[in-house]
């Protein structure tokens, strides 16, 4: 072995960076936003980005209408740290249980936001209800319906259900409308079978909508969203808002669903090679799943990528390099099964840039994320959340 | 709906804590570190229990023979939090790259602490001689050995390299001797083949250490370990110290291994119940991905445990009761595909304990640990660190 590599310094930028640690294209996120804020626009409709991936403020404040939203999260605690950083108009969008109102009441108290909550039943709509007739505060509630079997919500037909819950909520608290979340399309590749799970999503929105709307009760708002079903809605009439949050920063699996190419996915892990398995083909880096996550989305999809795509440290995507497996704090990069592509030489100190197959899971595994501008370090530390 | 369920206010000395939060039951943790060290102490060589699975300094205490170590760690900011809190004899049993040197060295100056690294290459070797050289700190290295083909590591056997590596090594640094880390033994679980495993980690080690010896080069540490053949190990001839980690806190993974039994595991998920799909048979939960981390190490073994086992308030599990799937902050409990047990009644608002499938990876969500002694929360929280 002796002689075999020179040890590296990395380059482009990223020299300083202790590994692994996240680096993020600001000019490709800017781009993305753009991109679906056109459509949604276009759509006649409003962009209420899901802050779950990035959750950071600094991408929340590019991907948001303006600095007090609105927005859509998923843990209170992101509710907390995004009100204190000026958003004022959050859908917390996962059904809550009832031990939550008081910390909801507190954030819409202490920053005067305008948080809305979740729920799918009658006894969630009755602890609300009580909630806000005890408190003064006629909390806003959207009504989960069920898009297409994939997780929580009341079926868009079941008038029963729906005006049940309705008249439970606004026997003290505020009914706002309807929210619904395709799920179900990220198992889809297809772009018309994309389109027809868009207007899934839209026609169970506006049905559910109408049933509330028939009993007397109101429903201001219809919301809808999902990365895929947000990108490749066609008409969005009787929806009010499309909520969507991964399209900003994009995945491999986004991209195994068509709604990014490789080239929109703003996020990559910086790693460097710790090792070589020679005989076997393998470079080890440090990233492994502590890195990565242990996200493997893409095992589902036509193009399995591993636990990531390998790119240089300018971001060009290797042949058919991918990480092939992953311990705790090890990675091992090698070429995809089957396929021709050549190992690139990529001595110990050498430095790779893995694209991630799930954004949101890979974030999470990190506290901050190193800004990328006109392809270099632009210096920036963009600190991001974790946590409940 | 209407009427159907009762809003629960869960219980068991629980009801205060936010959820999703991790608990750690101390009782169970003391028991499984008692075993493992009368186990290792039996066979007369020295525990070097792992620090990465737990990232805290409370359960490092209760883990190690006393507060200055000796432990493992897998980043160096386990390094530095670990030496920060006393502890002084560490190996960082990473392949190291020559760019982390500056910040071994500065732990080692900082704390004083004797800090070891690992390699498995002449370019690594020759870069750690040089640093060792110009900053007058002889690093004390240990050579990767690969027992098994599972990742990294020198073959055995494989003299010509052992030799030039060691060679590269004391050419500056300090040669400490040879480590081993026989992680295909994750993939067992008959107890023959764990104890064959256990063996051929050992053979394996000492048969690298007598090629070092033989050539004249120092080799006073021969360090084996995994959780699997620590708890499975016969004889440990030659053999220096055992590394392992997950026992401390037990997992459904190595469960299904036969490195503990279900009710050895420490660690649970407490989830509230945020919804239901009766006629699926589902229970929602707060707890998805997010707080159980995507791991799937189930899925392999025989027993598939989806994203975890559900158990009640005091940690008892329900038949067959599994987490099924899980997206972000939402996770799917029902009965396992095929069996006869019936859903039990979880109202909105009650509370449930999931098992994790690997704590390392579930820990690693959270940033602390609600401590349960007795059956009961101690009221004592036990923070943890994550990143690099």
């Amino acid at each position: 072995m002796i002689g075999d590599t020179a040890v590296s310094p990395g380059g482009g930028g990223f020299d300083g960076l202790e590994t692994p640690c996240l680096l993020l294209d600001a000019d490709i996120l800017q781009a993305n936003v753009d991109r679906m804020r056109r459509h949604i626009d276009g759509l006649g409709v409003t962009l209420r980005p899901h802050l779950k991936t990035a959750k950071s403020l600094a991408v929340a404040r590019r991907a948001m209408a303006g600095p007090a939203g609105p927005a859509t999260v998923s843990t209170l605690r992101e509710a907390e740290y995004f009100a204190e950083g000026g958003v004022r108009d959050m859908i917390y969008a996962v059904g809550v249980a009832p031990q939550k109102l008081d910390r909801v009441g507190a954030i819409r108290q202490r920053w005067g936001a305008d948080l809305a909550i979740v729920l799918d039943s009658a006894a969630q709509a009755e602890a609300v209800a009580a909630w806000s007739r005890r408190s003064g505060d006629a909390l806003p509630v959207l009504i989960e319906v069920d898009a297409d079997g994939h997780r929580s919500g009341v079926g868009p037909r079941d008038a029963e259900a729906l005006v049940a819950i309705g008249r439970a909520v606004a026997d003290g608290a505020s009914l706002r409308g309807v929210l619904l979340h395709a799920g179900d399309s990220y198992g889809l590749s297809d772009p018309a079978a994309l389109r027809r799970a868009a207007e899934a999503e839209r026609v169970a929105a506006v049905a559910a909508a109408e049933i509330l709307r028939g009993a007397g009760l109101p429903c201001p708002v219809v919301s809808v969203g999902s990365t895929p079903t947000a990108r490749y809605a066609e008409t969005l009439a009787g929806v009010t808002e499309v909520r969507a949050g991964v399209f900003m920063i994009g995945d491999l699996f986004q991209a195994g669903v068509g709604s990014c190419t490789i080239d929109d996915i703003a996020l990559t892990v910086l790693a460097t090679v710790i090792g070589h398995q020679r005989d076997k083909g393998w470079i080890i880096t440090d990233a492994g799943w502590m890195a990565l996550s242990r996200d493997r989305g893409t095992a589902r999809q036509a193009v399995d990528q591993g636990y990531g795509l390998a790119c240089d440290i300018a971001g060009r995507p290797y042949p058919d390099l991918i990480v092939r497996d992953a311990n705790q704090e090890h990675g091992i990069v090698a070429v995809r099964k089957g396929a021709a592509a050549g190992l690139p030489d990529l001595p110990v100190g050498a430095r790779l840039r893995l694209l991630p197959n799930h954004a949101c899971a890979t974030g999470a595994q990190h506290d901050r994320y190193h800004v990328v501008a006109d392809g270099r370090l632009s210096g920036e530390i963009w600190p991001r959340i974790n946590g409940w």
